[in-house]
């Protein structure tokens, strides 16, 4: 792997850093077609069988403290796992997820993370966005990035108009119904919308689909975007039997 | 305010911080009695309302850069509040939510802003714990912090020896009933126990009360804490009617 320019991550690269032996290992035994090769540091308690699964999948690895110590900018990391970055469709056919504008990137990550736990396996996000394959958002998906289809998109419209079928389910607080009335008489074909962080959604999502609210004490400035996103899709994945 | 030691927080401190100009503005509307002080950087917006307020209310100010920066490291940070750490006792005749060693200052932030929205308002936390004034834990709370009560235990025992009357709820996997089921017979001065971000509950909670689960994909490790605590507190709060 000597050819490989080892640095730290940028959006630019066409591959980015996984990190923690227990992610690596998962992703080479699951989708070893996207790894382009392994980091491994002298300190790394087993390097004999990580050299092993490496050998057995065709994946070049690279003992290198140096190496190690530059990606994870000394994070006391002993594997981590270089893949290519790729592309995704999410299915006409599954609920959605829908992100507009999600800034932070540890809420993208655990997003995507509790999207995977609730088995709601397509996202979608509204661009500008947080990159989702920056390091920071895959260490905090815990590798479900992996497991799941995302598509980003320029706006809203594009989104609407590819997926006609969906109902959306906007999550705001103004005029909308709570979260029990609305999953009630959902249909399967859900699009559960989130505004980001800073801001929530625009107003005219109030005109669009069924408004939905989580409620909650009217002294709180507003939910934590993971929290809201991690209770309307626990109770949509309930409703409609996608966990047990 | 020269007299005071302007430095990064430490843990041993009788003082932390709280950053930003909103935040300050609602601890000293709030809680003006526990605020030693407010530092602000001359790029600050609206410094003569600042000055008005702390003066209306006797709180000693400092415009200074150096002191900001210090602080804050650089962060961007244009108002710090330092206020005095306080001890609270939770409520024995309110529903509690308790934290069994939780590690990461941003979950314990984030659940505390959780818990305050949901209205589950009394927070048990089992040492040794991350510490709940460190400013990145109350930076996570976004201020919810001085909305909730609090108390350190240096064990679930002790803990649970205070509050006989409490109903545990531990939240894990193994052996445990779903949710929907475990909520639906609770009483009001339920106690819903979680683990910390590595390693969960230790085996011996599920002989403790009603261990219950959170329905899940079977292919997740885990689902985040500061999630889990978030889906369990919205479905014990909506059902005891603590949040319309």
């Amino acid at each position: 792997m000597e050819h490989l320019n080892i640095k730290p991550y940028k959006k630019s690269d066409h591959y980015s850093y996984v990190f923690g032996a227990y992610s690596v290992i998962k992703l080479i035994t699951e989708r070893p077609e996207i790894m382009r090769g392994v980091l491994i540091h002298s300190k790394y308690g087993d390097i004999p069988s990580l050299i092993r699964l490496c050998q057995s999948m065709a994946i070049p690895y690279l003992i290198s403290d140096k190496a190690v110590n530059r990606v994870s900018n000394n994070d006391n990391r002993y594997v981590i796992g270089i893949f290519n970055k790729y592309e995704t469709d999410i299915s006409g056919r599954q609920p959605h997820i829908v992100l507009i504008n999600p800034k932070d990137l540890g809420n993208l990550g655990t997003i995507i993370r509790t999207a995977d736990g609730f088995n709601i396996k397509n996202i979608a996000i509204i661009s500008p966005a947080a990159d989702i394959f920056n390091p920071k958002a895959v260490q905090a998906s815990m590798s479900s990035l992996f497991s799941v289809n995302f598509q980003y998109f320029d706006n809203f419209s594009e989104y609407q108009t590819k997926f006609p079928s969906h109902e959306p389910y906007p999550f705001m607080l103004k005029g909308a119904l709570p979260l029990e009335d609305c999953v009630r008489d959902s249909s399967f074909l859900f699009s559960l919308i989130f505004g980001n962080e800073s801001s929530g959604l625009p107003d005219e999502f109030s005109q669009i689909g069924k408004p939905t609210k989580i409620p909650q004490s009217i002294t709180l400035d507003s939910l934590n975007l993971s929290i809201a996103v991690g209770v309307a899709a626990y109770h949509f994945a309930s409703y409609h039997d996608l966990i047990e």
